[in-house]
């Protein structure tokens, strides 16, 4: 575990209803996690009156001058090479240089993967970065990745992507040993691309980083049959959306139902309280903070749209990950794939791989 | 619209609740649809008594005597060489031969593509297969292929899989023109795999075989922003899954709400009719029915698992497509989209496509 206080620089321009969320979000994180400080970066004339406002947040909070800020129209090379004096860019070189701990950002997805990739680089032992969140499952939260930081991946990646879930979920959910599924089709005659049987040989070494638990299918994401869900990102972020869109139908139809009739309006009387335990169970909230992983360092990028309670959950994700050292368990994570991944097959191996099931 | 009987050929002997379901499902669909015969394929000292203990049902059923069936467990290539005999062989082959409109199968998925796919071959002008099915949204159904029949596709696939939706929705939908999407990521940076871009430029040319709607996300299935959602099969049948994954999730949680408290248990009570509704909505068996389309003739597959009025559902579907000319009508689409793709590009959409945007 880390010592002393963790820096966090926020971007405080980044997002839709930037900078009162941000500030706003900021003052809520503080008062849970006394051990945080922060530098917020963006336009002194709006945030410092914001920050004024709350009371004894001007003690944690450091302003940062920008001159300019990413838009959301903006396309990350744009961004990349001409907001140099944003928000977003300044607030990723000081998590960069070591002037913060991580960083937190509600803006351009697209721009803040691009400018933190530039600033962070890679973590030594990784070749991609993959963007993960939390799914809500029947036994509680997975992590999937990649949500779609690339739409293509080769066995490399997945085999990596599943180091970095599995450590994100340790450290985030607690789990000693997270159980890590590569998605997949299920059916025996669709045996699913080459790079996916290539990943799951690696993960299912002996003395490999993580607890492999072996393809998994969609449906699985949700029953929570694994920990940390891997693939690519173009499966990932149709899959995620999908489940989101799915969650949207049913609310919508329960909704319907309690309009149906007087006595079906009566029965939401009585359950209403039921139901606002399902409500804070299926809060989007409660899943805000998408994490690049991969990177030298900590970025978490909340939903554009997100409101305070939302923000100050992304500041909790990121917190704990420089708390409970996610970087440097992911170094040793990644070192121990790269020696499972160069050994030879030991000859048992290869007799496994040739009579396996198919 | 065909004129006279529509005869289906049954497999008595594939599912999970074989024979049972397939003769109960085939009698509840012969009440519905008085204009279907059947050929059922099995074992005769199994079926008979079955099909006897059904008033009527006799007369609208000829059983077909097949020594041998499919297996859940047989690999595809297994049981394409050595169940010949088999009810599912023997009922494809009686679609393909013409002594039946259509096969209807709720055995092995993979045996059934491939017995279907040797039995029936390509209808004239497509290359593969595609598995589709509907998925529950916003404002009714969507169709959405291809389901796990092809892992990897490239874009000539992906424009006939749209054509073969298209078609699809119209026969069972009724709809005129159903607007088709093409699923991709959706952010700016991330512009989808190089084929989706190739299919997406052909389907948008005028004069094309589909309404062609552009690309849409995993959320916009929910949301029933088309009416068809083209994919390659890995990406579908993982989407698909992770719908039902979703739907199963919300299911439960609703059950833990009324479960919280005495009062929630009152307010279940009060609207009890309109949760009916609701599961009436959801109801799996009324989307019981993959098809595989693409074939020279219609074959649908049933869930394994279904009950007997899923299975009525499938005969439904499988009717509807030769009443309705499915096959005939997708000649003409396919043949309009090799027209389509074969006409050069006009100098406009050229400079259409080079100052496009992202």
């Amino acid at each position: 575990m880390k010592a002393g206080k963790v820096v966090l620089a926020l971007d405080g321009m980044g997002g839709d209803r930037a900078p009162d969320v941000v500030v706003n979000g900021a003052d809520i994180a503080r008062e849970r996690y006394p051990d945080t400080t922060y530098l917020l970066f963006g336009d002194p004339d709006k945030l410092k009156p914001l920050v004024d406002r709350r009371k004894g947040l001007a003690q944690a909070v450091e302003i940062v001058p920008a001159a300019d800020a990413v838009s959301a129209d903006d396309k990350p090379s744009f961004a990349l090479r001409r907001r140099r004096q944003s928000s977003m860019w300044l607030a990723c070189q000081a998590a960069a240089e070591g002037r913060a701990d991580t960083v937190v950002s509600a803006g351009n997805t697209g721009a803040l993967l691009a400018i933190s990739m530039f600033a962070m680089r890679m973590v030594e032992g990784a070749h991609r970065p993959a963007l993960a969140s939390f799914v809500p499952t029947m036994r509680g939260e997975t992590v999937m990745l990649d949500l779609g930081a690339n739409l293509e991946c080769d066995a490399d990646n997945l085999a990596e992507f599943a180091v970095m879930g599995s450590v994100f979920a340790q450290v985030l959910l607690g789990l000693d040993t997270p159980k890590v599924g590569l998605l997949n089709v299920g059916s025996e005659e669709l045996k699913g691309h080459e790079e996916l049987r290539q990943a799951a040989g690696w993960l299912r070494r002996p003395g490999g980083p993580v607890s492999f638990h072996g393809f998994v299918e969609g449906n699985d994401i949700g029953a929570g049959v694994v920990d940390v869900v891997v693939t690519d990102g173009f499966t990932g972020n149709v899959a995620l959306k999908a489940i989101e869109g799915t969650a949207k139908l049913y609310t919508s139809w329960v909704r319907d139902v309690f309009r149906t009739s007087s006595f079906a309006k009566i029965g939401y009387v009585f359950s209403a309280g039921a139901w606002r335990k399902m409500r804070e169970r299926v809060d989007p909230r409660r899943y805000n903070g998408g994490v690049f992983l991969g990177l030298d360092g900590v970025c978490v990028k909340s939903h554009g749209g997100t409101d305070d309670l939302g923000f100050a959950y992304a500041i909790g994700v990121a917190r704990d990950m420089v708390r409970y050292e996610y970087r440097n368990k992911l170094v040793d994570g990644l070192a121990t794939l790269r020696q499972v991944i160069s050994t030879p097959d030991t000859p048992g191996e290869a007799v496994q791989a040739s009579g396996g099931t198919a």
